[in-house]
C-alpha cells in the first residue's frame, strides 16, 4: 500500500489488543498505516521526536491510544499540526473512565478528536481518519462508501432468537 | 470568505453560547463556515436533509454541538460520509456528563470525533476542522501554524500575582 | 395472537439477549408483538421508515433497546406520535451508564419513558406497555392483574438458607 | 376540562417548581389533571390510599416527581395497575443523580417509565401521558400532533448571534 | 435465644447471599433475630404490615437490605418508630451505587442509618444493632466488647508473603 | 435538660452550618446533647480521648459530621463501643460524594450508620439517635411519635401554585 | 530566602488562584520557591526544558497544578528524577474529577504524588514538599513541627453558634 | 540492606496482593523496607503507636495502602511528620473509587501524596519514596536513574502482533 499515511501509536504493548482494530480497519480500507509503541511517560523523547517529525515524514493523521492517565494523544497533538484522534483504552479499575476524561477534556487550543472507549473507538478512529483522507482521494471515498453500504445491508431485519 | 466549507450545527438557540466559539475560531482562521440550528429531536427531517446534502453542497467537515441526550452529532455522522466532530454542551443537572457520553460512546461503524465539554470543545472542534482542511490548503496551514505559534508565545513565564 | 400491537426494536443482534425478556413478557401476557433490528446509526433510513409508519401499521407502543451512545429510543420518539419506552442495554466498559443517560436525558418536547438497565428494564418495558394497552382492553387488564397477583404471592416469606 | 385523567403527585411543595411544568403542559394540551402532594416517607398512608384508589377514581396515568432517595414513583407503581411515569427532581448535593437512579432502577415486575431530571422531564412526562391517552382519543391525538408540529416549525434555521 | 429482637428483612431471596452475614453476625453475638423476605415493590402490603407491627411484636431494630432502586429500608423507616439500618445490596450493572443512593439519600424527617455496599454492610448492620441493644444489656455489651477485642488481636502484625 | 446523652462532633467550625441541624433537632425533642469540634486530622489525640471516654462520660450515641476525606465518623467508631452515626458534609468540589464514600464504605467490623449528605443527614442523625434512646425512654418515645405525627399532618394536600 | 528549592508550575494564569496557596504556604514555612507558567499543551518545549533542567538548577521538588485533561504533572514526572507532586485544579464542568483522574492514574513507572482537588491540595502539596525537605533540614523540621502544632491548638473545642 | 528506611503498612492481609508491588520495587532498588499490617479501624492503637514512633525509629517515608473507606493513609499522616504516600486498593463494589477519594481528598493541613488505584499505585509509591530518599543518597540516585533508563529502553518500538 506504499508509504504510511496514518500513524497508529499506543502507550504500551498491552494497548495492542485494542488498537489492532484500528490497524485492521485501515488495512481493510486499503490505507497504508504504521504502528508504533510510543509511551508519553516512559519514552517522552521518542514521543517528541515522533510527533514533531510526523508531518515531514508524510503522515496525515495520527491515531493515539492510551489508558489510565492517558497523556499520549494530547501531548502528541501539542507537538504536531496534524489532526490527532484519541482512543481511550479500557483501564483495569475504572474501566476507561479515566482514559476518556484524560483524552477528551483538552483545554482550548490543542484539540484531540476522541472516540469511544475500547474496540469501538479504535475501529472508529480508523474510519474517521479514512473520512479525512477521502476528502482528497476519490478512490478511497468510493471504498469507504462501499464499506458503509455493506455495513448497512449486513444488518438483519429480525433478531435471531438464539442470542 | 466564499462558500462555506464547514457546517456548524447545534440543537437549539441555547447552544449558541457554546458554539459561537467554534464560529469565532474559524472566522479568526479565515475559514468560511455556516451556522445552523438542526434539532435531531424536534426537526429530524431537517437533520436528515442537512446531513445527506452536506457533501454535495461542498461542505467538508461538520461540527455538531448538543446537550443532554445529545443525538445530533451521532445521527449526522450516520447520514454523511464527511468527518463529524462533536461538542458536548454543558447540561443543567449533569454538567455535560450526559452530553459527553451520548456523543463519544458511538458503536463501531459510525465515528464522531468528540471534543471537550463546553467552550473549550467548541474552540477545539474548529481547530481540528482547520487541521483537516490544512492537509490540502497550504495557505491555511500557514495561518494555523501562526495561530499556534502566537498561542505558545502568549503564555507568560510567571503567573501574575493578582489572580 | 393476531396483528402486532407492540414493536420491539433494538440496535443490533447482540441486544437480543436483553430484549428477549421484553418479547417473552409480552408473550406471557398474550400481547402480539413484533421484533426488529433497527440501527439508528447503521440503518438510519430503516429507522425513519419504521418509526414514521408504525402508527399507520397499527402499532400502539414502541419498545426500543440500545446500548452505549443509545440514540434509537430518542430518535424513534422524534419520528412517531406513539408512546416510546426505552431500555438501556448494559454496555461493555461503562456498564450501561452511557446507555441510560443517552436515553433518559431527552430535552423537553420528545419523551422517552425509560426503564432500568438490562434485563429488568426489558421486562418492565413490556409490563408498562401492557399497562398502557390495558387502559382500553379489559381482558388484558385482568390478565395483567393476575400476573401481578401471582408475582406477589410467589414471594416466599422467609429466605431459604442456601443462597 | 372535566374530571381529572392524570394525577400529578410530588413529594413536597418544593417539587412544585419542577412539576408545574407537567401541569402546564397538560393544561396546554387540554387534558384534565389533578395535582397532589403525596410524600412516600412523611405520609405513607396517604400514598397507599392515593395509589390504590387512583384507578377507581378514573385516573388513567400517574405522574410522580420526587428527589433524593425518591421512592414515590416506584411505590406508587407497586400499588396501582395504572401506568406510572417518574420525574427525577434535581437534588441539592447530587444534582438529581440520586433521584434518577432511585426511580429508574426498578426491579423486574414493577415498571416506572422515567423521564429526564428536572423541568425537561416534567414536560415530557406530560407529553408521554398525552401520547398514551391519545391512543384512544382522536381529538387529543390531533391536538398533540399540532403541538409537535408547532414545536418543529418554531425551531429557527439559524442561531441568533446574541446568545 | 428467645423472642426476636432484630428483624432482618430483604427484598428477595437473591439478597440472602448478602444478608446472611447480618444473620450470622447476630447469631455469633447471641442476639435473637428473625429473617423475612419483604418486597417493597412486589409485596407492598406485607411491608406495611411488617413495619407497622414490628414495634408491638417486640422488635427493637430493623435491618433492611435491598438492591437497585432500593426502597425497602426507607419505606420501612417511614412506617415504624424503630431504628432502621439499611444495607445496599450490590446490583448487577451499577455495582450497588444505585442501591446506596436509594437508601442513604433520605429526606429530612425519616432516617435510615446506612451501611456499606454488600457483605461488609450486612455484618456492620448487625454490629450496629448490637451496639444499640448493648446500651441496655450489660451482658451483651460484654460479649460485643469481647468480639471487638478478638477482632483486634486477630490482626497479624506482618503480612504473609503469599497473598 | 441535664447531662448530655448525645455527643455531636464535627471536623471544623465550617461543618457547624450543617451540624447545627442535628443540634437543633435534638433540642426540639428535649434531648440533652453536647457539641464539639474534634478533627481526626488536626487533633487526632483529642479524637482519641473523646471517643475513648465517651461511654464512661455517659454518652449513649455519637453523631459525627465531616467532609472530603471524612475520617472522623469511622475513626470514632473504631474507638468506642457506642453507636456512631455519620453525616457527610457537602464538600466544595465533589459535592459530598467523597464525604459519603469515606464514611459509609467502612470495612466489616466497625460500623458507622450513615445518613444523607448535608442538612437532611444532620436532621436525620438526630432523629435516629432519638429513636435509639426512645427504645428505653417512654417519655421520649411519645415526644418522638408526636414529632413524626406533626410532620405528617403538616404536609399540605395540594401544592401552592406559587413555588 | 535564597535559591529556590521548590518549583511551583501551573498550566495557565487561571490556575494561580489555586496554586497561590502552595506558594503562600511555602513562604510561611520559609522555603524558597519559584513560580512558573508551563503549559504541557501550549508550551511543550518549555515544559521539556523546565523538567529536564530542574534538578541541575538545584530544585528538589516540583509541584505541578493543572485542570481538565491535566498532563503537566505526569509529563513533568516523566522528564525529571525529582519527586513531583500534583494538584488537580477544579475544572468548570466536571469540578476537577477530570483533573484528578488525569493526574493520579499514572501507569507503573512514573509516579505523581497527588493531592486533593483545589485549594486544599495546593496547601498540602507545599506541606508535603516541606516534609520531604525537612528530612535533611533540622531547622525546617522544627518550623514544620511548630506549624503543625499551631494548627492543632488553633482548633476550637466547641463550634461558635453563628456559622 | 540494613535498617528499614521505608515503612509499608496496609489495612489487612488482603491488601498484600497490591502492596507487595511496593515492597518488590523497593527491594529491586536496594532500599530497606519493613511491611506491617496496621488497621486504622480494627487496631487504632497500633496505628497510633506505629505512626508516632516511625520517625524516631529511623523511618523516612511511610507508604500506606487501604481500600474502601480508607482512613489509614490520612490518619497516619496526621500522626507523623514524615511524608506519607497513599495507595488506594481496588475495592470490591466500587473498584477503588471509594478508596481513592477517601485517601486523596484530605483537608488542608495534613497531606497524603496519593498514587493510582491498585498495582500501578503500589509500584509508584515505591518509586516516589525512592526519589525522595535519592535527594540525599547519590548511590541510590544512580540506581534509580538506571532503573528508569532500563524502563525506557525496554519499550519496544513496534507492537508485537499477537496481543
Amino acid at each position: 500500500m506504499g508509504k504510511a499515511k496514518i500513524g497508529i501509536i499506543m502507550g504500551s504493548q498491552s494497548d495492542w489488543a485494542t488498537m489492532r482494530h484500528a490497524a485492521e480497519t485501515l488495512d481493510a480500507l486499503g490505507i497504508a498505516a504504521e504502528t508504533r509503541i510510543v509511551s508519553a511517560h516512559r519514552t517522552p523523547k521518542r514521543m517528541f521526536d515522533y510527533a514533531q517529525n510526523a508531518k515531514a515524514r508524510g503522515l496525515q493523521v495520527i491515531i493515539a491510544g492510551a489508558g489510565g492517565a492517558a497523556h499520549l494523544p494530547g501531548m502528541t497533538a501539542s507537538l504536531t499540526e496534524l489532526p490527532v484522534f484519541g482512543v481511550p483504552v479500557e483501564s483495569a479499575a475504572l474501566k476507561g473512565q479515566d482514559s476518556l476524561l484524560s483524552i477528551v477534556q483538552m483545554p482550548a487550543g490543542i484539540p484531540v478528536g476522541t472516540l469511544a472507549i475500547g474496540r469501538a473507538g479504535a475501529v472508529n478512529a480508523a474510519l474517521l481518519a479514512a473520512a479525512v483522507l477521502a476528502l482528497n482521494d476519490k478512490a478511497l471515498a468510493k471504498r469507504l462508501a462501499a464499506w458503509r453500504e455493506r455495513q448497512s445491508t449486513a444488518v438483519a431485519h429480525e433478531p435471531t432468537r438464539e442470542g
